[in-house]
């Protein structure tokens, strides 16, 4: 059985963002095992699992990414868009689309330390919209 | 309710390339709701979602990529199937070996500007199999 | 239909490990078709799917992830619990935490030379957990 919901996000700024809460709140009833699939309609913004506690990992994250995938390689060809356009779709192909969660008793069965990111590459991205599918 | 069907794609040289509508056109008919789940069966090639419109963005990422993980590293110690073969395996784990795509009335519910990629990083591969299998 | 199990690997120390037997041991009967999911519930960790046959590619692999990702970049803040810590967070966001595969006349459909892989980011992680949630 499938149940789907689109949902949209509120606007961040480029970095990493912990959004467990704020998909949590738009779940419909979870069923009591299952899988969850989230997925993000957009190719310079990325979703990932990462750490939910210390936000220095987050602020990290982003000085790696940054620092792997720089702005204004003089190589890049795909530069109409903006300085950080390449360099988001670049860091999208690398955090991926899409996570999926197990469902265990009605619950996203994370382990104790993990969260769900948006990955925002971009400056000025607006809100992102993400498809849920839900199944069992 | 499951349906998967293998298919073999054309032989793609080194690089990204869009692939939605030869998947497409190789598809049963969809569910209404559902999750596609896209599978490749290869340690030197992966599957990604980016951007479907400027073949720039496809040629840059394979800029950065070579850039991030060259051939020749005098430390690889897995070089006896050729100079590209190491790189390969190392972008595939970045990669990925599969995708999973919402499947809303009856069609790919991808974004407007996302496409399906092949990442092809060996020279000369031959013709890469996918395992789909639908959801529903 | 869904079956869910969650399983406890032995304890790898810092690398990449093929862990193909290890997960297939410990797998219920498979259906003739379906999908598995196995999930890593930690953020030091990845799982992802590579060759199966020379440990080279293994090492070759955490070489390139430690040149990528070093340790003691004076510009990390996240330093508190050791210093593989936080590029253990970044290997995991780009290895991923789940992979998931086809089954097909009730076995995992993987390519001739596909194994599953552990990625263990940390120098001392002990025993990680797994959720497997077959679908089908």
């Amino acid at each position: 059985m499938i149940i789907q919901k689109e949902i949209t996000l509120a606007s961040y700024r480029k970095g990493f963002h912990l959004i467990t809460n704020e998909i949590q709140k738009q779940l419909p009833e979870l069923p009591q095992f299952g899988l969850i699939h989230i997925f993000i309609k957009h190719t310079s913004a990325g979703l990932s699992i990462n750490e939910n506690a210390d936000p220095t990992v987050r602020k990290d994250l982003d000085y790696v990414f940054n620092k792997l995938i720089p702005e204004n390689d003089p190589k890049y060809t795909h530069v109409f868009e903006g300085s950080d356009d390449m360099p988001a779709h670049v860091k999208a192909a690398i955090a991926g689309q899409s996570i999926s969660i197990p469902i265990t008793n009605h619950k996203l069965n994370l382990g104790i330390w993990q969260g769900i990111y948006l990955c925002e590459f971009r400056n000025n991205a607006g809100n992102r919209k993400l498809c849920i599918t839900i199944i069992n």
